[in-house]
């Protein structure tokens, strides 16, 4: 299990802290019933979608700016990253979506703080209907990060980032109208930790994301693109051990040619 | 006829259904009339734009990414494809589309769900008139889809997806005014079909955006950058018969330096 | 005088008529005074930009995709094309705007046509005033064409048909309070020709574009990123002679790495 | 002390303040209260963000396009460029922000002046709750920068300058309601001088953004992809000095395949 124990893995997890901290602040921030005037959808809309671009253009090279839990447990279920890597990432993810909500919920008036834009079922949407919005968004977002970052591809793939991005404000775009947009369960469980409120659809901005990154992990990396391994370097992807994060390395060196740098 | 039994064609048409459906769930769910806050014309447009954005980056390596009948025919006119992958791709296409407008049906309250955002003629439009806005509105996405994927191009087209993407968006921007903006005969087919209301304008969605892409498709492939091709080979690209499969192949070798993955 | 006998030549030309009418056609279609909806700033800005960003994206191969006489005559004096060149692109850039404007007005129903949205001074704005305006507007999208197209620049420069786009929505978003936004003559030109309507301050619409436009090719081609080369070489660049037709197919011959396209 | 007397670093600093003015000018002027149609907070964003990402395609390649005090201090305390370049490039642009300004103020009818969209607290933000926000909006606006423009990344990195652009615009979407947003002290600097209204709070648009950005820099060029140099060298960049200019050049080499261009 030496992976956890580079520097290189330190940066990646404090930077996917950082990163959801900040997406979190802006995202929120953005959505907040601002008694001046209130925010249009397409505003809270595009403000989810830069950020996740500008932070995937600032970050993605440290360690890959998932931003997201869903987007790393089907990173993890594509056979892309190690069991320990998810845990890291997932858990740093949760600890920024809070500090996010809360460094805005501290330097918000509080006239404007409200729910703090929690997710919840808008327009008399069932958990039902939300659950499949959630899959399909949350599906279409998974499938363009892994095509954009799909190390494989020997070629330039666009901006990458801003696809990200632009894919994250796509989301919102329907999304707001029946739950607000989650599409990833980080930020709907930062500022429900921080205003205290979870509501009984809370499962499905878990369920959800969670299922629709899946079903485009499954889809994109086991049939649609998928990788000719054995099991053995499967199972070393997922344990991290040397010869998995040489797997690692690996991809890493053929991935400087379109997106990454080199760490001296 | 070798081509459609490969596998590598049985995933490009179930990617342009998979893609054609989430297309269509998503830009009519943005443009259902919300009791909460209506859509602006400038919302609808960027959802529809992105949604294609966001696929075309996703997929635009495995099926090329049409999720259009009117794409997928002017590029047989242009004779960039076979003739099956065109009928299997318009197949796809139209099912993507009855599916996607199905569950956007199915996830709506029923409140809300109107007439699924289907086309038709608005502002006093005559069907002469919408027909010209079509043509037009088509003429420039197609030209802007074989110029950003034309494998001739050596070096870098920029940000393919996002420009295809942005040339849907504006495309909505002028055409919401006369006819809730096609542009894509299966994106009017597929809420038609749902909701069984085919305005007596319903033609007017089909033949404007064929002939625009098609005249884009003749500009494009035979005056502007010709092929120089012999007639055999022609012919064989149509038949999709290994001669044929061999160009498409090759076409695929010099698209991975700028835009394609090699599936193992 | 070969260079305007050759096909490449009268294509180019073709392609910027072309060009011209789909971008007058979008871009005063989506500022039409629609009852329905009154188009807001920000969607006319998004309109005239994302067209101009899908026709470079689309023609920038063929022709250079200058659709805008200020941005040719610049090209001209920054000695890049030849003056035939210059004279014809701008010809049918012209009779491109009148016929796109034409287009328009005959699909757009009476009540909405209006003056077909001419550019003219608003919100008290002086002559002198909406000159400097459209001087500095027109200077950063000529600057950024400049250099988004630079074959000098060895690799990537990101996406410059979205860029220069972008530029121009970034113009309007500011031009239009002011003018409705020219920064282009036959933008201006061409709504006024088929309204008849020209008013007394028409002039600005060709004189700050050009002079914005010319000052940048100015600073850009001279100062800060002057060519190296003798004087028959700059004439002949002028005249569109043998050599400078060579030096034009050598600059291709750099630019295709990035940008450009072999036809065959 | 050479660095400062050759041509390039001149033509550097007027393009540094080049771009200030013209980022200023458009950003100002979509922020003034126009009667005839009150701009929105995202119409705001996104011609404060174009602008950036209109002048970074333009001018990126010739001085870096900084057009932002605290993104030069901060490239300087990242042990990028010299002092005197540090000390010049914030000159330029404080006088390019009052250029701006004043030129805005000037082509502006006199009752939509206002007070030229200044910074100030908005709906009750206290200074420390500013001073927070402006230091996260321009951690993540300059984590961009650096990342984008950092010349050991081997491929390409997408749009950078679109990136870049698209992080000021999100920074506004939020940081608009609590202080109208800086992100950048020439901006917040040019209309104070011109209206001749400096608030109480006006530090906080130094303080704060030159915080976030330093902030960035430290993590960005020492903690996350740390630099290996000996200390002379080090000292050397400070000083411009010849090797340090050496530096300089060798990096702008290596940019040069992704980035940038060879003046003759």
């Amino acid at each position: 299990l030496w992976e956890i124990l580079t520097l290189a893995f330190a940066r990646a997890v404090f930077v996917e802290f950082l990163s959801t901290l900040i997406f979190v602040f802006i995202g929120l921030g953005s959505a907040l019933k601002w008694p001046s005037a209130l925010p249009s959808i397409l505003q809270i809309s595009l403000a989810f979608g830069l950020a996740i671009g500008t932070l995937v253009q600032a970050f993605g090279h440290i360690s890959g700016a998932h931003i997201n839990p869903a987007v790393t447990i089907a990173f993890f279920v594509g056979n892309q990253i190690s069991f320990l890597r998810t845990l890291f990432y997932v858990i740093a993810q949760l600890v920024g979506a809070i500090a996010g909500a809360g460094i805005l919920y501290g330097v918000t008036p509080a006239n404007t703080r409200g729910n703090l834009a929690i997710n919840a079922l808008n327009n008399n949407t069932t958990p039902g209907q939300a659950l499949v919005v959630e899959i399909i968004l949350t599906f279409q977002l998974a499938a363009c990060i892994f095509a954009s970052t799909d190390n494989r591809r020997s070629g330039s793939v666009g901006a990458p980032a801003l696809s990200i991005g632009l894919s994250v404000a796509v989301g919102h775009l329907v999304g707001i109208y029946f739950t607000g947009c989650s599409m990833n369960p980080a930020r709907s469980f930062g500022p429900a930790v921080v205003v205290r409120r979870f509501s009984s659809a809370h499962w499905v901005f878990w369920v959800g994301p969670i299922l629709g990154a899946c079903f485009a992990s499954l889809l994109y990396f086991y049939i649609l693109v998928p990788y000719c391994m054995n099991l053995s370097d499967r199972v070393a992807i997922i344990k991290g051990t040397y010869e998995s994060e040489e797997e690692w390395e690996e991809q890493r060196e053929e991935r400087k040619k379109s997106m990454e740098l080199t760490p001296p």
